[in-house]
């Protein structure tokens, strides 16, 4: 193995605590509290103010469970008070409903206030656009929640592609299974009913909440950026207006082939997002329900299996993220806390004029959220004329 | 858990072995030491007669290293002779390379001899669809060597789809990888010759060698007949004038929407053949590298484990398949052993003009065969056609 | 199974965060910020003071990268100053090397300071048993921090145990394998030097280090006190002056006979705990470090598994600790944090003068820190003359 | 990895079937049916003659299941009449009870017959070295069925070990764990009976029966002696006369310490035979349920899976025993197949009056069945005695 942790500088030490505002996450809703868990386990924020629901009652109420400071039932008011104060917020997280995230975005943004916003980055390409020219106008930080590029593994993955331990990559192959969608919707599970709303979830439902995820992942570890799609929708669950299975073919620069195929109705399966790569020297494969094993198979070796942890194979950028030792499990949660830590790098260096070590930070940019928005936008387009191939390259 | 083993009859015992010869199988070919492997322990063959290559020198050399008793160099000549002798041959298998099944069958067929013929049955349907017809017209049995389908756990697997365990089933995915395509040919290997040339392996190559494994166990598994086909044919190893992957999208009847995916350039893959089915009530994975175990998941119930052995939830049809106890493994070679034993019991009752009880054998049929190479053929028009939907259900 | 989630109250919501201090865990210390963790991914605790280090240079230093609001260099004056002030910390985290630990939480504990302490609660039996009386006589709250037991799936297998799904319990397993001391220690890390140095660690190494988990997860998941022991220790890494292997032959109340294995040498080994229990109609078992998952096999039947994650079979004492939905893997920051939220329940409470519904809490005692002080010392005292049966059952 | 194929002689080639006759094995006995299975699996037999029960009317029957040409209801009539035939068997294979086999394998050497004996060798040490002499006075083949020794992971294994790919060895550990005994013996099951009947299965049962296996294990993977044991025995399943759970601490040449550790009454648990050596460089772990695969791992390197199949670093020791392509799974039967080539080629060598090239076959010896009777002895005078360590070397 000709891999060996560099010299790359660590992340720098934490000096104090950036103060963070979140709009979205209220009672009842799962994601902004996995949000703040991150953001608290890399103890490089503190939670400070929130506007967490549309509705008043609920908004008040989150805000006193979350110990916010500052509490808003508007996050417009909330752009423009905290944006107004000496102590105010340094970044926005932004975790409401899909097609909600554009203007609240935009909000933030023309205030000076650093976003880290859920995927997807929003239901429709322009609006995508639009954040990406805004991101690039302003010369502000935006961030897209993809975690799961957060595991260390998944760094070493990249690595070991990109240093062509894999040779010419030569088929990818990405699929993410889910099965609460093989059931009637729970009717107290507010995001499920959004979800499958074509007003408001936009051109697709489960290719949009899943299928993202596992696009992202698949041009994170190769590097490649996929050229070309080809989908078919499918209702494998209870009847809904919205598919909750999509078969993709896809096709990367280079001509490179490969799948991507997601479901919420495969019962057993829970957050089943993998990933397998092969090249003409060797093949890997990540599975995220098991974050801390990475195979890898050079062809015909022993198989090789990195274990998560200092030394023992581990390139620089992995070994960064890591935590804790080797056998001592890291998960999900300690994922966020790595894209916490990556935006907090990257908002207080912006904040100071200062700039960051190239390829330090890796974590989702507003590009990256807008190359899923256009992948979601080309596989709806795809489906609907009969699953023929679309174009689906950002043109930033 | 409703299925308990029911009170249909065990297979008959062993009363004596039949008499078998092989066409195909000589130095330095594989597949033809399988079957006779099979044959051997299922205990109910003895292998007496050969035509092992069409290189005389070879077939007499081979037939020597396999102690047959009557060695041929042509198989024409050795179904006349078989035919004739008292004690001849009462079954024929066959080994040869796939282009030359049609000829052999034929021969041996119109001698009145049984036939069991390696997959696929034929390179071309209209040759395929011709040994349906003989097989009707002579009543002769024609197994097809789908081996994998024999696996206690594979029938295990299609009770519980066809007692309706799973719900009404939703999606239906396989996939058969591999990786010794990724490397150019070893030019000491004759059948990776063959495989790749056009003239004689018909219009597909991984589709035909692995793909029809994939196809008929998702068959099989399901009962569900294939419909339509939607193929892309790839080369992701060396250079090769046939392709080495396809990625196939595939409906069956009842509008079943699933995947078929083979590739013979995945490196760290071996025989990674897999079968993942779901209902509206549970799913069901099973994986041929280890074939002992049979993950089924009930919706939103913990996961369940069966482990092939007497007992323990296990079917009549699978408890049947069972020679050694739980926990000591059987594998590849009692999946032969196990396909072999129905071969005789169905060719034994025959012979004697007995009559098998209704379910009690299950091996693959020349129907299945004929669907395999139907498959491959629509496969083959779809990817050429620019992968539109090819109709793939074969018509007897 | 007759398990179902109970109606038993949920921990109580989080109002304000207490105020924590700790000793121990500056530079160059790993405990010490993992205690650190926990605390913070509970959201339940705030950190504000610290003497982190007995060098007050590191001390200070440590303290500034914890952004601490108050650095102490000496425990003593930190524990009377706290407690002078109005809003001094409320719980104090002991994660100094192991000998000290008795006189650091008795400063605390005479101030009324509620303790929390890393294993082996001492390193002497009488001192043990001293905490216990203080424990008992000034009310306050003492936990010690074995973290595994705060797995949701260990609280599953406990509850599993305890509602007699294995039958009467017939047998009980547990190793921990790890493999850092196979190598000479690492003249750079200050805890493998103290580890081996009889003066400092007391009786027993590997067995004090590990060993106090793997006994004290038995005693949890099988509510099972272990009344004797035998144990043989080994120098099987590089040489030492202490063992890093220990054999113990275990027995437990009702005559349940086990084995208890801990080594430290053996190669490819990382945090390997593991649990296996069996009983007269069903057996479990548990990894450490695929905490996700509980092996659970009734006698006959296929095996279940279950997954963390609401429903599906979890009972209201696992369920409770649940944060992230089945299949966004937890691990050990999880089980830390679930940790730190007990003492955080129990504590306030205790400050408050109400009570804690009976079964809520399951964190840690001091009763069961001492537990494992009497197991260490016992193995000490088998070894040492001959691997003889000693008595290890704890007399408070 | 050093380790490569050597050009050591591969096997040579089957140019016959020699002539095998049984004792054992009649209606309602498993084992003997495994012996023939083997024996028909390798090619190189051919069941002639048996004297398969002392019940003659179930000998005769057993006879006619196994079509066999010559039965027998007496085994000594057996050895005389088969050593006066021209074409009388070639070796015979004994599975009857253990008490009975030291007088029949007595038997057939006198009429110099080679044989093959099921494990354990003898109940009593005296018998045991009694074979000994008559094998080494006869020079006559006595070979040994412990089967697992004969996959060809566990060659690998043992291959790495001798290479000193693992460094110095530090540490055994082997296990065997199955749960029938858990429940009540099946008054049906003639075995289950015997096995606890202290007058005629000797002085241990599950030590006898599964103990001698994992013996075996460790002293083939390892190449070193096993000098002393100290055991306990329990009844941890249903009430019985004999031990169905024992737990040995051991003790190899050179000082090496190691847990064997063996249950019959371990619900889940079907034959977990498994294996584990760590020494100063690296580490294995073998599992017969899985038996494809092996556990390598270098001491701060990543973790390496050997698969079997050609290439990919199995050596020449274990490449040997390969039949089918790496992927295509082995399992039991082809671990029986491989022991009945050895003793094939060590028979038909021995008659011929040639020698077979050192190092060519591995086969369990009549010294290593004597060795485990001595295993087990030494097991019961330890527990009788209190569990203390007692010499269990066998001195020949």
């Amino acid at each position: 193995m000709s891999l060996v942790a560099s010299d790359e500088t660590r992340f720098p030490p934490i000096t104090r605590r950036l103060r963070l505002g979140f709009v979205g996450g209220g009672r009842g809703a799962l994601i902004g509290q996995v949000h703040a868990m991150g953001a608290r386990l890399s103890n490089r924020w503190q939670a400070v103010a929130g506007a967490l629901s549309s509705d008043p009652e609920i908004a008040l109420a989150s805000g006193r469970d979350w110990l916010l400071e500052r509490v808003y039932t508007d996050y417009d008011e909330m752009a423009q008070r905290e944006a107004a104060l000496a102590d105010g917020i340094e970044a926005v997280v932004i975790s409401t409903p899909n097609w909600t995230h554009k203007n609240i975005a935009e909000a933030f943004l023309k205030k000076g206030i650093d976003v880290i916003c859920d995927k997807p980055l929003t239901t429709m390409v322009e609006d995508a656009l639009e954040l990406v020219r805004l991101q690039r106008d302003t010369g502000l930080i935006v961030g897209v929640t993809y975690p799961y590029t957060s595991h260390a593994m998944v760094r070493q993955a990249r690595e070991l592609v990109l240093a062509g331990e894999l040779g010419r990559v030569r088929q990818i192959h990405v699929e993410y299974m889910q099965d609460w969608a093989t059931e009637p919707d729970d009717p107290n599970f507010k995001g499920a009913r959004w979800r499958r709303d074509p007003q408001r979830m936009g051109r697709a439902s489960a290719t949009n909440d899943i299928g993202t995820h596992a696009f992202h992942l698949a041009h994170f570890v190769t590097g490649l950026e996929m050229v070309e799609c080809r989908a078919e929708f499918h209702v494998c669950g209870a009847p809904k207006a919205m598919e909750d299975t999509a078969f993709v073919q896809t096709r990367y620069e280079g001509g490179v082939p490969g799948t991507l195929w997601v479901t919420q109705a495969a019962p057993g399966n829970y957050c089943g997002l993998r990933i397998r790569v092969y090249g003409d020297k060797a093949g890997l494969e990540w599975d995220q329900e098991k974050p801390e094993f990475l195979r890898f198979n050079r062809l015909n070796q022993p198989e090789t299996v990195f274990v998560r942890g200092h030394g023992a194979g581990m390139v620089t950028q992995a070994e960064r993220l890591i935590t804790l030792p080797r056998g001592h499990p890291e998960a999900l949660s300690d994922a966020w806390a790595n894209l916490y830590t990556e935006f907090a790098i990257a908002i207080e260096a912006r904040r100071n004029g200062k700039s960051v070590p190239a390829g330090l930070l890796n974590y989702p940019s507003v590009a990256d959220g807008a190359r899923g928005v256009k992948f979601v936008d080309a596989c709806a387009d795809s489906h609907e004329a009969g699953s023929v191939w679309r174009d689906c390259k950002l043109v930033i």
